[in-house]
């Protein structure tokens, strides 16, 4: 049997989602859980797999288990086995061969500013604090030149592992409320550290650090003409279609 | 000089407001940072005393110095001196027979829960995790009989020092935004554990395990007539209104 989880996480006490040695990881934590519920030793492949601090609220998960559990009693005995900070939103059985990383349509990203002089004690975790006045209005019409298919290798971090760097944005978009903004970021896939270097850029476009001109940093598919990558704190994966 | 600050803080870790030996209070924080920042010993009073694990994004305090600050630098030196969960939104000069607890005209409150199967890795901190279905429409019919001049005993803690149970409530409101149910009360002031009280009784009716008649609950006056006292981490302080 093939089974398929919907998952959220607190990425601060993470060190990402990959399984590495001496380190408290997401992966390794969604497996201890399931050796110890299954009897078994589980891998599990992940749909996207999310750099240290990095939350996720629609990460999708696979693994194979000889045994027969009803979908309710796996989601149940998985978050009495899991940490606080993991929880088990729904388990489904799946085709054996659904692979969720190359099944999936696109996934959605949300990066969250805290846009205020103070920082903010509830946000402190889940937001990038920018203290200094954003334009939002160039920012989001900066954001929408993303959309459709480009080369983002002005985006795209060194060691990055893909093929090509062309990829399909479905939605780019900047949106206020109160003193948090949220940059909501659809495609078909992502290269490495591309949304926090658009986030990085765009925050530089709205304090008027840089033109608005996306179009012209795409052209150049040069990554030194972009900015700095924003911090990986304010990105929450949160869906995963197919 | 006095100086009234406008102070935001993650309950979590502190054990309440009020100094008390051997645990780590907001108060004794914030006169910490005042104390290393003016040069000398410095008591400050709140517009409300938080309990144990209860937030606040708009809780009031006022100090005295001999010392003449420019509010904005107050502010910032503050800000730099107090850990990452409690934050200086403002600081001006008052009147020096201004005080913050007699002064205000009312208070308000919201009380958050997450109202889902699973739990929130998210939301953990700050709403009371409520796994089964709420009925909002009669949650928010109760709450609204609240609104107005009551005795209420029944939501009255015991231990609670007021001198009188009789409270002014101007607003009592419920709404759902997704997962997460938002309870806004403002009142004159409130007796001890009353909003926590209130919220407990709320889910009570929420789950029909009672009946919607809160009127006849204030009449009885006799705290064993209503439910048990909601979990602090929901609750926050979000405005004292002069």
């Amino acid at each position: 049997m093939q089974y398929r989880l919907i998952i959220e996480y607190d990425g601060t006490d993470f060190h990402g989602w990959q399984i590495q040695p001496r380190a408290r990881t997401v992966q390794e934590t969604l497996e201890d859980g399931l050796a110890r519920l299954l009897g078994h030793p589980t891998r599990v492949a992940a749909a996207g797999r999310t750099d240290a601090g990095v939350h996720a609220s629609g990460q999708v998960v696979c693994f194979g288990s000889e045994r027969d559990i009803a979908a309710a009693t796996l989601r149940r005995a998985l978050n009495a086995l899991t940490p606080a900070d993991l929880t088990v939103r729904s388990a489904e059985v799946v085709p054996d061969d659904f692979d969720p990383r190359r099944a999936a349509r696109s996934r959605r990203y949300v990066y969250r500013i805290w846009n205020r002089r103070e920082p903010s004690p509830f946000w402190r975790r889940y937001a990038w604090h920018v203290p200094w006045p954003l334009d939002l209005e160039t920012m989001h019409a900066a954001a929408a030149q993303l959309v459709g298919e480009h080369d983002f290798s002005s985006f795209r971090a060194s060691g990055c592992e893909a093929t090509h760097p062309i990829r399909t944005v479905l939605r780019s978009e900047l949106a206020r409320r109160g003193d948090l903004l949220r940059y909501t970021i659809e495609a078909n896939a992502f290269l490495r550290h591309m949304v926090r270097n658009i986030v990085g850029t765009l925050v530089e476009i709205g304090s008027a650090r840089r033109g608005p001109d996306v179009g012209a940093l795409l052209a150049a598919r040069d990554r030194t003409m972009a900015a700095a990558t924003a911090p990986a704190l304010g990105l929450c994966l949160t869906e995963v279609c197919y």
